[in-house]
């Protein structure tokens, strides 16, 4: 087979691996999407009711992900960090455009990538609908759009006064899964698996953020770690926090670890891609429900302040309602950037 | 200032060079522009009347441009490229997302890659409204939106029989260059700079594609080798074509090439981002009229035809009238793969 794989040319692998299971997708449920992959470019419909959000993120080897990872996995989370996106907005997925760079036409690689990348895109019905494919090294980046109504795009701008700051399921996880990787923390084979898959596999949270339309006042989704996350909506809304560290939800697992790698990780562990948002206190019961319909835990974790000085600040309460020095609370908010 | 930039992080380095820019852009002309860069997407407002084209593509450092390729070039030609495809489609620019992999945060870098994409974004009132940057090996992906009215997105499966085919501008320049660039050919200087002009800062025919709708019933653009990407259109509107050899349009400085490097790298050279589109021959006055009101050369290099056997075939006839034999075509045909 070697021989005949070495031979695909561009065309050839577009076509066996992404454009004929776009075509199914396409088939089965068109959607917005008019035209897909085969021509200059795509074509999407519009609803004059709606407005198109999207999103763009480049997952590069050895940053992203290990040198060598799982192909089918990272099929999976590319798409995942960019339908995290458009949940975070309270869009519905539309479709999203692949730009591969490959080392190398490997068929073995690119079937299992195909598949983790087409399971996601079909449990949230988000077609492929073009792209790019070129050699070079490894380099995965995927452009994705969604669709809300008119006006009803949740903002980073919106938090208000008093707004309960809420989280979805639990934070903490991908890091405890870098660092058992890393044999930094011994995990039982049992949670490592679990763990594991939180970090390769996440669930964007679409349906929570097209509940949240008309509930929550702002929201983002948690990628670079839970408190650095927040100071943008802190910064965009012009607000201080207010912040619960024992209320931060943790999965049973992470709370097997020290208190201080349970703090640490899941106020800033990042790869998490859950959301956070802020809501009015009077729609507790409200989100509680949604809560239940989607069977996702939802957590309150603090609220919104004043802002007292001109830059937003996070107030860290501990466990016995003191609030944290700032050299505490400096530990706590170190968010990985790209570039550090 | 080296120790600054190198402290530069991921946040800084967008709003530097990419966000405030992108906001003046906007400020001026918001078009569809509901929100651009800072919010976990961005929004575009729709229009009931309209379609949205998309397209992607992915520049990859040593495949698609020479290491240590001057960064204003580049920054350029990766978003020319994706409005080339806008122009395929007779789609107006409305906006681009760009993810950018780089090995460094280096600041002269990022000023020289800035000035060349915002030379082009405000050329063509196309803003930045979205994307990612990240550490890795050095890579440009530019996801780019265009409007266009319903139905009438210039297709390449649209070409009918009879069809006139007509490509825009001149072809082989691009690959001229890269001959010379390469040492294979010798150019004078002033030849040179024009020919690499012509490579590294193509043109999109934008207002070409605008003006082709609802003339042109087939379209694309050229980027793999005017012969090679012919095929596209045969292929999917299940057309023969014959061309003129003669009648391809090149430019003073490949003139002066011998006759068989003409040929090759008009037919085959690529990355020309010229149009190549077919019209009823009725249309030839209304053609000829476009070209004199954009100022651009169009000119007429054969005809479309019956397809005669199962798959599309292009039949070449020389300066005598002679038709090619089948080796000539296929030395002329070679289009480049990115995997070959």
């Amino acid at each position: 087979m070697q021989s005949q794989i070495s031979s695909l040319g561009e065309f050839d692998l577009i076509q066996r691996f992404f454009k004929t299971q776009s075509e199914l997708m396409l088939v089965s449920n068109p959607g917005s999407v008019k035209m897909g992959i085969g021509d200059d470019c795509a074509l999407l419909k519009t609803d004059p009711a709606e407005e198109i959000a999207i999103t763009s993120d480049m997952l590069v080897s050895g940053r992203h992900f290990f040198v060598g990872a799982n192909p089918e996995w990272l099929g999976w989370k590319a798409l995942a960090v960019n339908l995290s996106d458009l949940a975070a907005m309270g869009a519905r997925p539309m479709g999203f455009t692949l730009a591969l760079a490959l080392p190398e036409a490997n068929s073995a690689w690119l079937e299992a990538f195909s598949k983790g990348l087409f399971a996601i895109a079909n449990q949230f019905t988000c077609p492929l609908i073009g792209g790019d494919t070129t050699a070079g090294p490894l380099n995965i980046c995927i452009t994705a759009f969604g669709s809300i109504p008119k006006d009803k795009a949740i903002l980073r701008s919106g938090a208000l006064v008093g707004d309960d700051i809420w989280v979805s399921g639990a934070v903490g996880d991908a890091r405890l899964a870098l660092a058992a990787l890393r044999h930094e923390i011994e995990l039982e084979k049992g949670d490592l698996e679990v763990i594991e898959a939180r970090m390769h596999q996440p669930t964007p949270r679409i349906n929570l953020g097209i509940a949240l339309r008309g509930v929550a006042n702002s929201a983002l989704d948690v990628s670079d770690g839970l408190l650095g996350d927040l100071r943008h909506i802190l910064q965009q809304s012009g607000k201080d926090a207010e912040i619960h560290l024992e209320q931060i939800p943790k999965s049973r697992t992470l709370r097997k670890q020290s208190p201080n790698i349970q703090n640490q990780y899941a106020a800033s562990g990042g790869d998490d891609y859950e959301l956070c948002f802020t809501a009015a206190s009077s729609l507790r019961n409200a989100i509680t429900k949604i809560s239940g319909d989607l069977n996702l835990p939802l957590t309150q974790i603090g609220s919104i302040k004043d802002m007292q000085n001109h830059s937003p600040k996070i107030q860290l309460i501990d466990s016995n309602g003191a609030r944290l020095n700032p050299e505490e609370v400096n530990q706590l908010l170190k968010s990985f950037d790209h570039f550090a």
